[in-house]
């Protein structure tokens, strides 16, 4: 997709020059970054993702969402007295990451000089991701998040990290609520909110800053900001072919603004008979959060020895 | 749309006969009516909709989904010892109530023996809904909402029943969570559940036994049963109108089970911070609950005096 495709012959509703951007209200190019980050910075403020002195610690795969986020952190650091810093993880799976999502993550960090941290599967888990993919029964991308999920949590808390940001987008949170609620998951729509506090005290609070901001949105802030961005195929592709993503590009036609109002209304729910008050043991073989005796990961890890 | 509409070459999922109906499986004419009033007794059973010795009032408009309801809870009473009454209120829109939709009504109680109450919003209220609904500011759909949920608690109370039955279904539900989760009516989401208990002694409680079940599976069910439907015109002409109709429409193209499974999670949801908790008076006037000093129905009337 390139530049033009977003260009239209409006005023931008704010400052009435040419419009460039239209997505929601046609913009230029200032207006729509500052209407961005004003909507962001509501979302910061309302849900207190961010406290002075904080120590956050970005998860970036190398996409628009993950980049925008870090980006958007690092400017904010102007307003609030707080700590960034990048962590990309390498997944083992080659169409997801490699040495040019590395690359473009390690690239953005050293330009605007943010720390950044570079891990894989295979150094900080000690397991061949490879076969351990082969292997399992999970799903492939479920297997890698749930990987991914330990790893920033353990990593953070090393390190002195006291919040994990991931780039989570409404489009995401949508998705990830009409699947689980259907799935019956409802411990999962629990943690759809701007802010997931730790509830353990090995567990790191997570926040999402772009909560209700659009995919396409993140994607215009990345473009208009010349964020070098790495797509990751793979994820695209299986979420392309998911049966919610074109239900919800159906509503869209019909109701732009569907999934901005939609999660907006998320953190007013909780749930009955939901096991989201269950109490956190640490695992006997890694010592991690998890309310079973021994946790996901550790689990999966035996099934390399069998 | 015609009984020949639903045939299809398949075979009936139960007894391998041929099929006649199918909407989410293939079944023949007894097995779609057993498997229909299965579901809806699950219902009843799961909510505890019906307790032996209840008095219920059945809410018939005339149209397919009530006459429906009011039809399985008559014979559910072959099961458990409670009595029905069915209440038509006429509503002074002849597009939507008119000698027709009561005779419809009044002929399929006769037939059943059902005690029969006929009301009209001029006579119950001493009101001329045709001068009311002009003069006032509300949706002439939402005003008529209001004076029937008012009425059918009132005289069933008056009467001495102590539970009013509507034949809200399953695809009601659906549209009004969303409808009102994007307009942000919190309160009212927290009533799409199977039974609302009462919490005034002047409020009864109210059931939606159909709350599973599907218009069209309530359609068929009225038409298998020979039940001589009058639908409203304008009712339908609004509901297809309506934006969510088409939007559900196209999610049950990617997902036939979609809304059944959505219901199906809404008893699992309650909110922070709405005013479901709040105190109920009696108006001033009228003495029925509510939750101001004047209830909505005397600060309509009012604006006939203006």
């Amino acid at each position: 997709m390139s530049k033009e495709v977003h260009l239209r012959k409006f005023k931008c509703v704010s400052c009435k020059r040419e419009a460039r951007v239209r997505i929601l209200y046609p913009f230029c190019e200032a207006c729509f970054l500052k209407h961005y980050e004003r909507r962001v910075e509501t979302v910061m403020r309302r849900y207190r993702l961010i406290e002075p002195q904080d120590k956050v610690l970005v998860a970036v795969s190398g996409g628009k969402d993950s980049l925008s986020c870090a980006h958007f952190l690092n400017r904010y650091r102007e307003k609030v007295d707080f700590d960034v810093a990048v962590l990309h993880i390498d997944v083992g799976i080659v169409e997801c990451t490699n040495e040019r999502t590395e690359r473009v993550v390690r690239s953005f960090c050293e330009q605007r000089g943010i720390e950044f941290y570079h891990l894989t599967f295979e150094d900080y888990l000690g397991v061949n991701p490879e076969i351990l993919f082969r292997k399992s029964r999970r799903p492939q991308c479920s297997l890698c998040g749930m990987l991914k999920r330990y790893i920033m949590n353990r990593f953070a808390r090393e390190r002195g990290f006291n919040k994990v940001a991931t780039g989570h987008c409404c489009d995401d949170i949508v998705r990830f609520f009409f699947k689980n609620w259907i799935s019956r998951n409802f411990t999962w729509i629990m943690k759809l909110r701007p802010i997931t506090e730790s509830n353990h005290p090995k567990v790191i609070t997570r926040i999402r800053p772009l909560f209700e901001s659009l995919e396409l949105e993140n994607y215009t802030y990345a473009m208009i900001n010349n964020i070098n961005v790495a797509g990751c195929s793979r994820c695209s592709f299986f979420l392309r072919k998911d049966k919610w993503y074109d239900i919800l590009r159906m509503i869209e036609k019909r109701d732009p603004y569907f999934k901005l109002n939609f999660v907006r209304g998320l953190h007013k729910i909780k749930w009955y008979n939901t096991d989201d008050q269950r109490v956190l043991n640490e695992c006997i073989r890694c010592g991690e959060p998890t309310d079973k005796e021994i946790c996901s990961v550790c689990v999966t890890k035996e099934v390399l020895n069998r």
